[in-house]
């Protein structure tokens, strides 16, 4: 037990329009949709984020997103979708309770998912930092 | 052999700046970085989107995402991190080659993921067409 709004939502002690959910994974409508059937999809067991989810959790969830991308376009009609996750308030993640959005597109909406600033000088250093961290042979 | 430009990234025809690969994925760094170490995951094979892709492949993309974003933290001092992916024109994929980008965030840093606007009266009939196509009993 805890005070974590999607925790209550799994335990079916807050309102929420549900719309999948499979053993390890719940999906429900986002209260402030982006686009018509904007959904997010969440662990039933409390993951704070990425970083903090098992693998199996988090094949879970990708694979609900998934299938909830592949409803939206039979059911709402959408013309794409995004997949949008966000880790630690940096990144504006404001439920620490992993989720992620399922967000479908359609031709025309004003939707912007990033912009793209060039920084190019810089990539090649955060690749070598990054490299050293996996440290896998390429 | 065909002409998209991450499968020649894959066959190592065009340049990238590799951070990781598996049996299934390859990571390498975007040429247009939102962020510090913004790095795209795809899967080895093409697949257009997430539409498109087996299990097995989006499983393993997001699990090589999973570890790029462990990583951004750990080498890059990340404060957090976006998992973004876009399928379809009409969502912004620009590449028709299944991608995830992982996309370190500093505190402070200035990206808007997406807005939110409030278009709550549609979200029930929204859930009503997804309920229908996913046919799960909730
Ligand atoms: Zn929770
Ligand atoms: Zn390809």
């Amino acid at each position: 037990m805890n005070d974590c709004v999607f925790c209550g939502i799994v335990r079916g002690e807050e309102p929420a329009l549900r719309v999948y959910e499979d053993r390890l994974t719940l999906a429900f409508m986002d209260t402030l949709p982006a686009t018509r059937g904007h959904t997010l999809v969440v662990p039933k067991r409390h993951r704070q984020d990425l970083l903090d989810a098992t693998p199996e959790e988090v094949t879970a969830v990708i694979l609900a997103a998934q299938r909830i991308a592949i409803a939206a376009r039979e059911s709402l009609g959408a013309d794409g979708s995004n997949i949008v996750q966000a880790t630690g308030a940096a990144a504006h993640q404001t439920v620490f309770h992993l989720h992620f959005h399922v967000v479908p597109r359609f031709s025309g909406d004003s939707i912007v998912i990033f912009p793209r600033p060039g920084l190019p000088e810089e990539i090649a250093a955060a690749a070598d930092h990054l490299r050293s961290s996996l440290s896998v042979r390429l």
